[in-house]
């Protein structure tokens, strides 16, 4: 079992390369798909503005109020059904679940969130819906992998203690369902080519090269290669960081396109 | 296994209703539900203006344009994610899909349908993206009603033609659904008691008598008469019109309130 998990920028403007990818690839798959940026043009379709705020370690994320957490879903749905349309008419027996689903995926609302203000100063404020994953029913996902080949699973998870979904990071949800299903490979791709230095793609890390690099990259990179490392370490055999926008995507980056963590 | 279909009203005005009767039900069940209403106000929300027609017959449908299409699939999708939310979170295990997921349920998209225009005349316009459900997958919904007590399952089919997903009328789903399972029960819970007859509930229907009496009722309720007596004679064990706005309206109908076909 391999976990992919494609970024918003990707589902955006190159959905067409993972659809080819996927067709390409013999085996069972579970798709995690992104979509921010689709969800800030239809919230503001409904006429509201996208937040987004910045933790001290210099991370941009969507802030979530309850109502743009009902057009996170709406939008993070039409995807997920958009995918599975595609795969299915050519012939891949798929199938697109939330978190929610079955209990599949449980996370806790980040009450209350540090952030950086418009001056720089560090400030608590409510956390909105946005939440922090804490388990995973793998024996569900397991059972669905069963009765079809691909999963597509959209970056919401079940808040069950106030019962509501809650957003979550799609490289979260990808780490932790590819952790829970133990999968040989975790593909992460995106709009980089890898992990770069002084330009260049990396082509190997062990999970300790990865920590020790962390500390020397941007913070989006940092914290997808800190999560690398550290799913390795929890079992899953390596961890690819490539791009979605060349063809056939999936196949590249299993041989050796982009940066292998293991 | 029953069959549950919940209308629009319903959804919009008394989902409590619907929870509390999911969960005061022993066993297995599959819930189709509407939400007509609620996609009206999203539409407009979208900047949109929601457009229906009316067929010969007198039947007012929403009219679908690709725009819509989308519209309609997020709005489904986000009441589908309620509704399972809440249902996981008082511990009955439960998935969402649509007739998409799994290729579960194809339907054919309407190319050219007919149309009384403003004047009362008939006209045949292009069709948009409603569709007339051709195949319900029942191996694959028997394969998920094994894992999980509650599927609930949006009125959207799979046009595997013209790979796109399509709006269909919920009671279809429903009766097909139910047709591909063989349920023992289907029941229709709306915001009427039951079959009317000089304003009072008709308890019981052979199928007989219900296609009978469907040419002397008006042109909604007239429609899900027709559908109960077909699908009575595919092999359902009963259908039961209903209420969906009284306390326990799962039990309720099911031990004889509303008008039960058979």
């Amino acid at each position: 079992m391999i976990v992919v998990k494609i970024g918003g920028r990707v589902v955006k403007n190159a959905l067409d390369n993972i659809i080819e990818g996927i067709l390409n690839y013999n085996g069972k798959l579970i798709l995690v798909h992104g979509g921010g940026d689709i969800v800030s043009e239809v919230t503001k379709k409904m006429g509201m503005e996208p937040t987004f705020v910045t933790s001290p370690e210099g991370i941009r994320s969507r802030y979530t109020t309850r109502e743009e957490l009902d057009v996170y879903v709406m939008t993070m749905s039409l995807i997920n059904k958009n995918i599975v349309t595609r795969l299915v008419t050519k012939g891949k027996s798929s199938l697109g679940i939330t978190g929610v689903d079955g209990s599949s995926v449980i996370a806790t609302r980040k009450k209350k969130i540090m952030i950086l203000d418009e001056r720089g100063k560090k400030r608590i404020i409510e956390g909105g819906y946005t939440g922090k994953i804490s388990s995973v029913n793998s024996s569900f996902i397991s059972s669905l992998a069963k009765l079809v080949d691909i999963i597509v699973v959209s970056p919401i998870a079940l808040d069950a203690e106030e019962s509501v979904p809650l957003n979550v990071d799609g490289d979260q949800m990808a780490f932790n369902v590819a952790k829970a299903v133990k999968a040989e490979t975790l593909l992460l791709l995106s709009d980089v080519d890898g992990v770069l230095m002084n330009g260049q793609v990396i082509h190997k890390l062990t999970s300790a090269e990865a920590k020790d690099l962390s500390t020397k990259i941007g913070p989006g990179m940092n914290r997808k290669v800190l999560m690398a490392a550290e799913s390795i370490e929890s079992g899953v055999g390596k961890v690819i960081i490539g791009s979605g926008l060349i063809p056939n995507p999936i196949n590249e980056a299993l041989s050796g396109r982009g940066t292998e963590i293991s």
